[in-house]
């Protein structure tokens, strides 16, 4: 199943196409799809090129990495994460390496190269679903994790699948529109709240 | 100039080709290309679809607003920003709208939102580059932010340009190479720093 967006302005069809499903095909990630997965991630954009992102990775046919990390998801997601291919956990580290000072900017980076991680999963006709309904805390234990890294979502992937064998109120989500708030909502010139004339406004 | 990135595996042309110049043409950015910009960021996904992300943004042919911006970046990033035709700055609302708790990933959405842009950038033929160096304290007085707003990072976007009218320490650092950590670096299986077995470790 696919969702494109009702977009107002005309935008790429991977960045389109991109939305997070939950049903996923029973169809194992090759190794080789994995490693350009994260190739995208690895050529994202950071703060001073500190590339703050980790991943923990698991597939399901490695039974217990799988279910080690399935362990930190909440049951209201481990219950449909159970079923797919690939499940990762993106972890910031919170630091700069050199100086040992915080980065404002660590989620947010992780968050460029998560973004950038689904586009080229996208291209390749994978989706991905992450997800804020996880345990930090067990996933530091688990991984110990050193203090300087936090975890920050988990992310299911894999290739579609059908949304009929979904528990029937993830049935129903799964089929819900895909809503945005309109571009005047948060691109403002000048003052804050402010319509943007650079955009027509 | 364009610095297509030395992938070790095989990854979608845009995000190869996205990268983060400090040259640009002297060019407006038409409306319909913004529209397209803000389009692509509308559609990341973000943590129960909370769209903390915002943009304040400025053409340069808007001397009065451009001016005002720029006034909030580092000496060191304004020497070069003031000639990039639009100038942004992203903004994460750092709580919940409904319930005004905490959103632990309002930088990690936005991040995702302004990658998502990027690549919609590099579809157009246009490259953006992000700047942790300015004044978040400043944005906040002179744009009025509200107090659950957090200003998050400068953005020079525009076309391409000629690397020879930058000042000469980065007309150099336009054309060094572009550098990534390894895969080996930051994908794990079962336990941290345990090189994962998933991308063939």
């Amino acid at each position: 199943m696919e969702k494109p967006a009702p977009a107002h302005y005309p935008v790429h069809e991977l960045i389109g196409r991109r939305w997070s499903p939950r049903a996923f095909a029973d169809r194992p990630v090759e190794p080789a799809v994995l490693c350009s997965l994260f190739e995208a991630a690895r050529w994202a954009a950071s703060s001073s090129n500190e590339q703050p992102w980790h991943f923990l990775v698991a597939a399901k046919a490695d039974t217990t990495e799988f279910e080690r990390l399935l362990s930190c998801l909440t049951p209201g997601n481990a219950r449909w994460v159970k079923d797919v291919p690939v499940l990762m956990m993106s972890v910031a580290r919170m630091t700069f390496e050199d100086d040992g000072k915080p980065n404002r900017h660590a989620f947010h980076d992780v968050g460029q190269a998560v973004a950038t991680l689904a586009i080229e999963a996208t291209a390749l006709g994978l989706f991905i679903h992450q997800m804020a309904g996880f345990y930090p805390d067990k996933v530091r234990e688990l991984f110990k994790l050193p203090a300087d890294y936090e975890p920050v979502a988990a992310i299911a992937v894999g290739y579609p699948g059908d949304p009929e064998r979904l528990p029937d109120d993830l049935k129903k989500r799964e089929r819900q529109p895909r809503e945005r708030k309109p571009i005047a909502d948060f691109v403002f010139t000048g003052a804050w709240k402010q319509r943007s004339t650079v955009v027509g406004g």
